[in-house]
């Protein structure tokens, strides 16, 4: 932190874009703070494996500090930024005297949304952070063992009720992987009830499941998932979610694990700006992703909000985040030689992938669609080479084909109880 | 839970010596119901590299129903026992109606003893639980973190102390791998500091370390952490535990991490059977492993106490818990077959390791004792061999590999922050 004649350039978040701005900056003249919550650098397209106990949790995550430990001039600090001084150019922490920045990119994230209904998040568990994804696991695997413990069948059938909201890819893969759990994994591991009577019930309030896709890769995706016994109910909001089941379409439908795939809310980096921001609370951004007003502040990824070239806003997935990291790398750099600022960003989709089980996948890369096995090993290949490193590449990899030939899942691990919840303490 | 005509066999506990009894049980026209407080059995003598971010949790735990799918005559439930009714011979549990037994294996383990100074704990963790082990890896990657931010010298010396308190086995090989953290692992990462100015201090209250080896193994071991860099403190207890540091031989030495391998306390078996028990709370079995004039109740592991065949006391090791559990099952089905009870129980040293690093082990078979790379080659094969299930072995061993040839430790996550704690909270 000592102070230098090179610029200064603080990023907040070390997620898929301001990691990618860090290794972009690396090689000019300037000194670069990465500040982020956590320790780690997380893959989240593969966190709902480490929440149905497919991965372990080291395998989708890397220290931050690690991955840069080649950049000299990159410092990695655990901390969590409270608001941004514009005038004073500062990063204000907690517990920690503020930073000073010449030039500032946010790249925050996102959180769950429950559109103002933030008293379902006890019931309803979201999955963006390891921690997240470790108290799901507990959840699944804590239900089916207090069906062991159940002598009431309609009780039993409760616990063994899973009800994901929410059908984008993420609530699709959960849905997904929960039916491969109950009807394969855990079947002849218990001995008072048969797990394939478990059902796993996915709710979306639109009209199809994956409308990010074109109709019939969504029908394709609704029949696949039938086939691994998920019920599909389209078109119903939920009302209200609680302890023991959820309000649908006025009814209650009793399950006692219900997990959240519904809606995103962007991190406070707006307010700290205070700057206009969307309904989801994204900071609108110039098209050369800078705040308004603001040419020494950037906001990229999931907490920005900008249309793409075709008008449509530019979607909250990992390529989209890199694609902004680097473009705004490039922007300061050119910024630094003198040079005239790059046209306005442009977002390149690199095609849409979502997968259903371990059979079955969607792939929309535009010029081509695809569905089915071949799918499913172009899913799973882009996956591991997505990845960082050859060692999480090799460990991930074995993970999969154990799970595909075998069926079983090695990480079925209950850990830290939920505080003062009776519910898996027994 | 449905009554049969078998007898029924409830075993508390499924660590080495439960699972054990489990396992030869199988076969017997019995009923059993398996019952632990964790839906894992877990491979403690690897637990320390959980903590040191070697392994990641998955790898040494595998779910308990898994382990005895096979065995249809086996239930087990996850659940927490309070207490043992012998008088109606029934099991008592926390939130679910007592189970009746006709025979009952105690069989649940030990726990750290602070030898009186309970209030030392949340200064001084321990590593009995993968709770445990995950809380001591936040603490000391946390620490490094601290000292990233620190601008005070004598403050970050601070961060950057590690006492581990008792130097058997477990309090070695954490001396040994948090210096090899954090002279090889971490060095590079940091820009303010160089982690090789870190202190790694081993306290042990007797005169040398591994006492329950030879002087000249100890010796050895001794040199070899030396060379790691582990200083190495002898012949005084220490006195307190404190957030800042520990009072050893009348002076303070500040340290922000302190770690627990001095005591272990066996489990309340024996106030649940008002039994008698030795200093560390070990119910004082009969030579049939037997609880004193409970001929149906047994006692065994870490929370028995027998004297083997030499007169001295079986050691609370995996090995000797495992010939216990096998030892009561065969005299289980002797007396189900009508046959006469089995000689008194024997234990079988199968030998004595510890390992000091990545390069150096000591091995003492009795008829032979090893130290060096060789002996830590023996003490790698032996523990991958005594995994339970080829893909943990694979991928423990893929592990190992990578941390011999790279130095990198893939498992270098700070998750689930303390509750309360400002420590890692920054």
């Amino acid at each position: 932190m000592s102070s230098g004649p090179e610029p200064h350039i603080v990023i907040v978040g070390a997620g898929f874009g301001g990691l990618e701005a860090a290794r972009n900056l690396a090689d000019a003249p300037v000194r670069i703070t990465l500040i982020d919550q956590r320790n780690h650098h997380l893959f989240q397209p593969l966190l709902y494996q480490v929440a149905t106990a497919s991965l372990p949790t080291s395998e989708i995550a890397w220290p931050i500090r690690f991955l840069l430990r080649g950049h000299k001039n990159v410092t990695t600090l655990l901390g969590t930024v409270t608001g941004v001084d514009k005038g004073h150019k500062q990063v204000l922490l907690d517990g920690a005297p503020p930073i000073a920045f010449d030039t500032l990119i946010l790249a925050t994230g996102a959180r769950h949304s429950y559109f103002g209904h933030d008293e379902w998040e006890p019931y309803a568990p979201g999955v963006k952070t390891l921690e997240d994804a470790t108290r799901i696991r507990r959840r699944i695997l804590s239900a089916f063992e207090q069906a062991e413990w159940e002598t009431d069948p309609e009780r039993r059938a409760e616990w063994l009720t899973f009800v994901i909201i929410g059908a984008g890819p993420t609530g699709v893969e959960l849905a997904g992987t929960i039916a491969e759990l109950a009807h394969d994994t855990l079947r002849g591991d218990f001995r008072n009830f048969d797990t394939r009577s478990a059902r796993v019930i996915l709710v979306e309030a639109g009209p199809r499941i994956l409308a990010g896709f074109t109709e019939d890769l969504s029908a394709y995706a609704e029949r696949a998932l039938n086939g691994l016994g998920v019920e599909v109910r389209l078109g119903q909001p939920v009302s209200e979610c609680r302890a023991d089941g959820i309000m649908l379409g006025g009814e209650f439908l009793p399950a006692r694990t219900i997990l959240w795939a519904a809606g995103v809310a962007a991190s406070p980096a707006a307010e700290w700006l205070g700057a206009a921001a969307d309904r989801a609370g994204r900071v609108r951004v110039e098209p050369d992703l800078s705040a308004p007003g603001e040419p020494a502040i950037f906001v990229i990824g999931d907490t920005a909000f900008v249309a793409g070239a075709d008008g449509k806003p530019v979607p909250g997935i990992a390529p989209a985040a890199k694609q902004q990291g680097r473009y705004v790398a490039g922007l300061i750099k050119a910024r630094l030689r003198g040079k005239p600022a790059p046209p306005p960003f442009g977002y390149r989709n690199a095609g849409n992938l979502a997968t259903i089980g371990k059979r079955a996948a969607i792939v929309d890369f535009g010029w081509i669609k695809l569905r089915g096995r071949l799918a499913w090993w172009i899913w799973g290949i882009a996956h591991i080479f997505f990845l960082i490193g050859l060692r999480n590449r090799l460990a991930v990899a074995l993970n999969w084909l154990w799970i595909y030939v075998s069926g079983h899942r090695s990480a079925r691990l209950i850990t830290q109880r939920e505080p003062g919840g009776s519910q898996d303490a027994r």
